[in-house]
């Protein structure tokens, strides 16, 4: 079971955000409380919006806990926009190209779960993406082939339906296939401006994922806290399992929904996949 | 452009076959005499048979020429059949399932050279790539999927009959798109018994292929080489480019042939590529 | 925590011994069940002796349960004496010179544990290593300067005697400068001939270490198990903890003492740090 | 022989300075045209003020000419102060705690050149380093080691006078045994704020470094010049190899001497080593 992270806010040190909290992404990879897997032993990914026209990316090379990569690239580095991604693999190669967060243009795009017996409906699935962005795959994940299903069905114009209509794609594929449960998933997904993330799976109990709750909120309750005064009130962190221990911090999203980070009011919807017509 | 060797004879260790002649791979690696491209500062990857039902594969991660690795695990290494391979990129990433020799059960391939235009070529030929073999493809270069060509037209069986299907396939399907020459090869293959090597470009102006001369001719003519006392009369090396300076020990394989090494008489044939039906 | 095995006796093929087992080594590292640290997710190693002159050695470059580069690898290779070693790190940086088993000439060394303090106690250590020797080191852990303390020492001459000096060296150079319980130890050492493996830490509470019992006597328990037929009555592990779950097969070497593997019979004796004169 | 360049001035997205001029650092390291070895085919490392109170640091860990990974990371990094240096490795392991920029809290440090004999005095220049800053050496190269000789011999107060006892230093240990031309050097250093360039050799024939011409100068040169316009005139780069092809951009540092760039007039030194006394 892989963890990720996405920051939407005041502008951060990543280091600060992924090196130094408590229950910090880094500190849950070790011990990895909550994931399926014993161990999460793989490799962090970031992604970052900053300056120039696209996000940067960095993937390290040693288990996350080790990363020495990251501790020094980090230093310097401020984004009001981040995603953070530690995979730990469930049999593909742990290569760079396999390293989430996958990026496309401007997009960022991160899954934690599985697309069930990958090895029999890749092909299909592979055959379904645009032959103009097929050349622009580069690894060998389901995640990656979902990520470019979703743009193939649209994800640049309008990312929920295009998110419903590439899971509604997957479970009419593995379902054909004789797979029961196709699809297990939470995603993240951006354009460098708004942020969505996805949590469902076809069957029903999907991992976990929590969103922030809104600062104003917890300055009210927490008046002594000097990190919550250093935050916007639009700033919100999405994360597969809680970081911290500030009760009332962190609200679950439920089964089977979405939500978007925004200017202005965010909003939570229902996710129903879209199958094809 | 790439460079290899296909040893096949009297067991030898493969230190001394890879690290210790003159001009051998790894020199070769560094000053790149011949090469296209600047240098080959790319991963070393060896095959070879021994114990044990399938070969063993070895993907340096560092430029050959500073393979600590190889030098620390060739030492006890002893093998009759060695595929050995350096890679220059032209564009793929460098990472572990891209290198050569590919292996496939008991076959391994390596390929020297390139499928033009392969971006604009890969999804149809991947899509003539048997459904039964496509989860196996595990990088993204035009060499494994050449691989996975000839293995889906027969390669198991009669391999010049399969590698000229897939060099037609490939032609056929390039020049629909407007790429002019589409293949530029030099390929050895193996099932660890028999060693096929191929020299073909659609352009008719291959990349170098040479195949030593039969060792008791080498003993004839030079009766105090040491070296040469040690090999059986049946050791054959094929290379992309000569090994070593010993007059008379290097032949050239023609334009369009490919060449057998086999237990008895080795053989030599044109090769002609057969467009799909 | 670490974990390493020394294997001793009739030749097999290194993927049966570390990969095929229940409770494999490989396995061992992704559950860690007795380990001090949460996971083992670090480097495996192993050396091996064959044909050559010297012992092979591999490290691989990704954590232990991913290495696709050892299943591709250890296919051929067989081997009557094998080092295999899964490192967690304690700090040190995770690349290749500092992986187990270090290697010198013909000897292999692997350690589990610590010098504890090591940064504080290194300078002082590593002036004791013999400057002919000093070249050698390569890396930056414990265990590699204390490999080069014991050869400086007599490990070439006799291993039990220098591995007693080195011990009561670092206990020494710990202790005046505050260091309660300067070695936490399991060690193992071969020349490609005999094994030696230790067990001792300077607080009386060593991490665990089990032999296996004679081949015979289990054949004798167990007539029924087609694995112990294949193997010769000399053959030996060693291990940090018991593979497999064949009842009376594994007995743990005692606190303080050290064992020889050999040619006829194995030895027991007691280990006492030698502290400098 | 490695490369490398030192920029401050205006802010950058290091991909601009990185990948995008012709004769960019990257190309060089392909080309490699003044180079003493055949290719630079190592790792780039590049070390970088931005926010936060230390610089960034990134070591590439494949050749330069393929690094998806800088490509993917520069994108958004702007900084008004990097280093940048591609290595080509005489011998030691390539391994990250053998990149270059080196770094020790605020200050980087960089170096093209060799310590002669290196295995040979490493011990006693080891030795000379301050016993409180030995514990941070991490890798195993010369260019390191000198970098804590003058650390220990007073660069964070006096960076040129540090420079020269260090240089005195070697100088004097690699005499003493028998080396006849102990140092060859370029070396920059940087605490954040200033730059110091040295260079130097025992023989007087030190490898190249220029510095660009004043952005004012260059700007009456040549009015037309888009990208003149838009840095400071307070801009500086400096370099082992000239980029690009303007006339009149780059001038040579003499022989024995070293420049400092910072706010208001540069400056330029004889470079005189101190013995030890």
């Amino acid at each position: 079971m892989c963890r990720w992270l996405a920051y939407s806010g005041s502008p951060v040190l990543i280091k600060e955000l992924l090196l130094e909290p408590r229950h910090s992404l880094i500190d849950q990879s070790l011990h990895s409380r909550l994931g399926a897997e014993t161990t999460n032993g793989d490799r962090l990914g970031i992604g970052w919006y900053g300056l120039g026209d696209t996000p940067g990316v960095f993937h390290s090379v040693e288990p996350a806990w080790n990363d020495r990569d990251l501790r020094d690239l980090a230093g310097p580095i401020q984004s009001p926009l981040l995603f953070a991604h530690i995979r730990a693999s469930s049999g593909s190669p742990v290569q760079q190209t396999n390293c989430h967060p996958f990026r496309h243009d401007r997009w960022l795009w991160m899954h934690n779960g599985v697309l069930r017996d990958f090895p029999g409906v890749k092909r299909e699935l592979v055959l379904a993406v645009d032959p103009s962005l097929y050349p622009r795959i580069e690894g060998s994940t389901d995640s990656e082939v979902f990520f470019f299903l979703a743009l193939t069905l649209g994800l640049e114009d309008d990312p929920p339906a295009a998110v419903e209509r590439a899971v509604g794609l997957i479970e009419a594929v593995g379902r054909r296939r004789g797979v029961e449960q196709p699809v297990q998933m939470t995603v993240a997904t951006t354009d460098g401006t708004r942020v969505w993330a996805f949590r469902y799976s076809s069957e029903g109990r999907s991992r976990s994922l929590f969103y922030s709750t809104a600062v104003s909120t917890l300055r009210h309750q927490y008046p002594d806290n000097p990190v919550l005064h250093g935050l916007s009130d639009e700033t919100r962190v999405i994360v597969s399992e809680p970081l911290g221990d500030l009760a009332g911090a962190w609200n679950e999203v439920l089964e089977s929904s979405y939500g978007v980070i925004q200017e202005g009011q965010d909003e939570l919807h229902p996710f129903e996949p879209r199958p094809p017509s």
